[in-house]
């Protein structure tokens, strides 16, 4: 049984997880026979309202609203050891991009979470396979830029040149597909970098990225 | 095409929509090729921390954190009308036995949001399918008890018994299968009423049940 581990960043597309990703994640992933955890951290963010786009008035925890996606089962990524599993994903939404690193501001010159950085780090150097959907990859791609990874966010070409500034290659990308860096053993799918997927497009890349992901464990 | 009406309660199975079943419900009807829109009643609910299963010490509105699950693409129940679906389709979590109804603290006597009372024997009167998830199906049992529809929550035997005293009849049924009324047109599946169901055997009841929905719609 492969052992994946899971890293969200709170729960809806606008201050934390994309949600629709982190279930197909954990569907497929469940689908596959892998045992999975996940793990968030714990930063504290201005909750953004989903229904009229506005600032919600509310400061909520990354771990805590994580915990909503993942029936309470999540733990500090404090506690991630890259030891315990076989493969880490990251699903996307702006939590990536906002309560994983600071890219939603500052791009290329982002400033990665710490247990962010030492956990992809630590995969790749166990030569580990890393998933990231959706502009997770771009996390990715600051921390391993330097190793010149292959990694997906679609077709934004504003996205992708600021992610070449990493060092790393962007690679175009259907919305039901996914890229496989197979020498770095980094695999990413754009799912709703594509503003306008349909549900069962976005779930179906997941699914082939995790099929191969999971093989590869 | 057939047009899929999906009402939600919040986002977060101890205080809204069970997440796993809302968006197994998105991904399989876009799969199937149905045309959905989002709904969800406005109501202010205290928010529970799902991390360590507190008080959030928040108030929350159901149809505002309804947003997160549905991408902005949530509109209030009281623009849902008939005419314009084929069929309703009701996730479960706590939010259908919180903030659709009031069956958490209540069970059979339950009152239920008058809007989601509407919404339900408008699509029976009009012989249109419902589908319910979960605890859901004690909200339409409570609706239409005395029509003696047939619905399940899988094998809990004490909720079992407080929707038979609506007059509703309780099949069991397994966690990746679905119980079909179809004089009635009511489909349910039990999903999470197994708490330690596994993500794929909720998807795969959830997707059975609605193969059927969208065939009948």
């Amino acid at each position: 049984v492969k052992k994946i581990a899971v890293v969200l960043s709170g729960c809806g597309y606008l201050d934390g997880t994309e949600i629709t990703e982190a279930v197909s994640t954990l569907i497929c992933l469940s689908e596959l026979g892998a045992d999975v955890k996940c793990f968030a951290p714990s930063v504290e963010f201005q909750a953004f309202n989903h229904f009229d786009k506005t600032d919600a008035g509310q400061t909520r925890n990354s771990l805590i609203e994580s915990a909503r996606i993942a029936r309470s089962e999540v733990s500090n990524i404090t506690e991630l050891k890259e030891k315990d599993f076989d493969a880490v994903v990251f699903p996307g939404g702006f939590g990536a991009a906002k309560n994983l690193s600071d890219w939603a501001t500052k791009g290329s010159a982002a400033y990665i979470n710490k247990e962010v950085s030492r956990v992809i780090r630590q995969f790749h150097k166990a030569i580990k396979p890393i998933g990231a959907i959706c502009i997770a990859p771009a996390v990715v791609a600051k921390v391993l830029g330097e190793e010149n990874v292959t990694v997906t966010i679609g077709e934004d070409t504003v996205t992708a040149a600021e992610i070449e500034k990493t060092g790393a290659r962007h690679s175009k990308c259907a919305v039901d597909d996914y890229i496989s860096d197979r020498d770095h053993k980094v695999l990413t799918t754009p799912a709703y970098m594509y503003e306008n997927a349909k549900p069962s497009e976005v779930f179906n890349g997941i699914r082939r990225m995790l099929i191969e992901l999971v093989e590869m464990a």
